[in-house]
């Protein structure tokens, strides 16, 4: 594969002629670029709970396509019937990855979409479905360039950036969010030096992030988790990014697993520690962090490693959570496409949602 | 398998009919229970490098019945020729892992008794060096016990104990250091929880750890590396308890990469850290970690996983440091065979030595 290839991928694309949603099957990469082409409800809800589509953003609008061509599918002679099987569909979609809040996020804008157009003849809220859906794309692409913008603000020429799991282009429809500021600024001339912590259990850092780092042309290194420190030590790293999952009034963040134990040593050396992702993910609902219920996935992942090879003695016990919660103490900044909250946050955050939100 | 087999094997064998070193292989671990029975110079080295026998007490023992072995073989009329034999092997084996200072430690305690009986008739002088050789092993045995009974002090039944790497009973003759206070406790009838980090990239948490401890019935949890913050933010663990590879005349350890992070994630959660390990593991010549050089291991042992299936680009650069350097300052205690040393370790740990070696 040459970069050319790579960069005119999309990571979600909706088919109309075939009724279908394209993805690039994440769980192949690096080794082998296959596209999966989904049409049913069940493969759909499949590819989100296999991570076949995984990152926020990516699954936000993954999830409104999914929406929109089940809805398509509907035949019914009224709303109230109508509505009935688009409010199950929606909710079994919701239901494939619970702490996701871009997954509700925007299947509820299709739901209000749905219900405001209620008097409407059903073909024309269909197509108001349809419109919407790409107007969930055209925005995040809109927005991973504005955070992009806004990060970049934060770096020079040169830096090290240490980053985590893989918030990146392949996390959204363009760009990414953790990474968009390098992505942003190599369109530019400019260049880094990026340590890509593997993240285990899945390894979306040694898979995703190295991989469409270097296509973009980055000084990409892999490391395992536990070299972070290390790296930190050696001087490498000016600043570390990250994505996140849901961010909490309070500023607390929920990331990938090891997203906090990277905060705490960015802390101990002294290592700006920001986070980058859309207002969409942040959650003025709930008030802290611990209100956050954290996912616990099947032990294989990881007591068979990848490529499904048992690692672990038969019997012992595994404990597996898909996240863990950023404390909005060791959280230099957060970084939106409306600029960049700095603590506190309470009081940031609220700023942003009463400029932009009421 | 059954417990009783795995507790009855000796993890390091010299077998005088044979002359052969028989080792456990570590590599093979958990899934085969694999006898190396080693000859010849050159796969004794391979069995260090490759880490087939590994742990800091471990490579003492086998690199003193080693070179007890090709000693024995050495046909010589004069000391002088012997010695030269001697000292190219001892060099040889010397040079398969350059961090672990046991290595040389019971190497350098093997030569000197070659040196200080050089007017003694050749085959009285082998027979010393083998009984130097057992010694070796009979003193790691009783020092690992002395560790145990020390560290024993720092944990109550039930406590929750989180370990990195495996400095176990498979790391030495038996016991272990890290892992010798929750050995003998279990001996007493107390039980305990512990987790294990993996320890990528080899996975000596997942493999060896989790296997000894099962094998001993401890309630064992295995976790990805960075999954240690949740576990502790959980409040899960009382006590972390770690193996060392070096220690500095200023308390600065040098351990199995990833130490130094979870240090910096006890340290933030208030969690007592200790380093449990021999004082031959103390090496008062160097003043702090920053005079120890890390080895640097190969690529493929991040990038293919430990079934080399790559996980990573082709083409990405990777960092692949054997170890890391934990700062004095967030090691609450260092428990060896002479007691705990405590803050401010060039005092503690010089107390030990003026008592104890001078």
């Amino acid at each position: 594969m040459d970069k050319k290839d790579i960069m005119s991928y999309e990571t979600v694309e909706l088919d109309e002629q075939e009724n279908a949603v394209i993805i690039l099957d994440q769980t192949k990469l690096p080794n082998e670029i296959k596209f999966l082409h989904l049409k049913n409800q069940e493969d759909m809800w499949q590819a989100i709970y296999l991570l076949q589509v995984r990152g926020a953003p990516a699954i936000g609008v993954f999830a409104a396509f999914a929406l929109y061509l089940i809805a398509k599918d509907i035949h019914a002679d009224t709303w109230e019937t109508f509505y009935d099987s688009f409010h199950k569909a929606k909710e079994y979609l919701n239901s494939s990855r619970p702490t996701a809040v871009n997954l509700s996020w925007a299947l509820n804008r299709m739901e209000k979409v749905a219900i405001e157009n209620k008097n409407k003849p059903i073909p024309e809220m269909k197509a108001l479905l349809l419109a919407e859906s790409k107007k969930i794309k055209a925005e995040d692409i809109s927005m991973c360039r504005r955070i992009g913008e806004n990060g970049l603000t934060l770096i020079k020429d040169g830096d090290g950036i240490l980053t985590h799991c893989n918030a990146g282009q392949l996390a959204t429809s363009k760009y990414g969010t953790a990474l968009a500021p390098i992505h942003l600024g190599i369109e530019r001339g400019m260049n880094f030096r990026v340590f890509c912590d593997e993240t285990r259990p899945l390894l979306q850092g040694a898979r995703l992030s190295a991989f469409e780092l270097m296509m973009d042309g980055v000084d990409t290194t892999v490391i395992c988790d536990n070299m972070a420190s290390q790296v930190m030590k050696n001087g490498w790293v000016n600043v570390v990014f990250v994505g996140c999952d849901r961010v909490a009034a309070n500023g607390d963040v929920c990331n990938k697993i090891g997203t906090s134990g990277v905060a705490i040593l960015a802390k101990h050396y002294g290592i700006p520690f920001y986070v980058l992702g859309s207002t969409s993910t942040i959650d003025m609902s709930i008030k802290s962090g611990e209100e956050i219920i954290i996912e616990q996935r099947p032990p294989e992942e990881v007591t068979d490693m990848w490529y499904k090879q048992r690692m672990v003695p038969q019997g012992v016990k595994v404990y597996n959570p898909a996240f863990d919660v950023v404390d909005h103490e060791l959280i230099t900044g957060i970084v939106t496409e409306y600029g960049i909250a700095r603590p506190p946050y309470t009081e940031s955050l609220k700023a942003i949602f009463l400029k932009h939100y009421l």
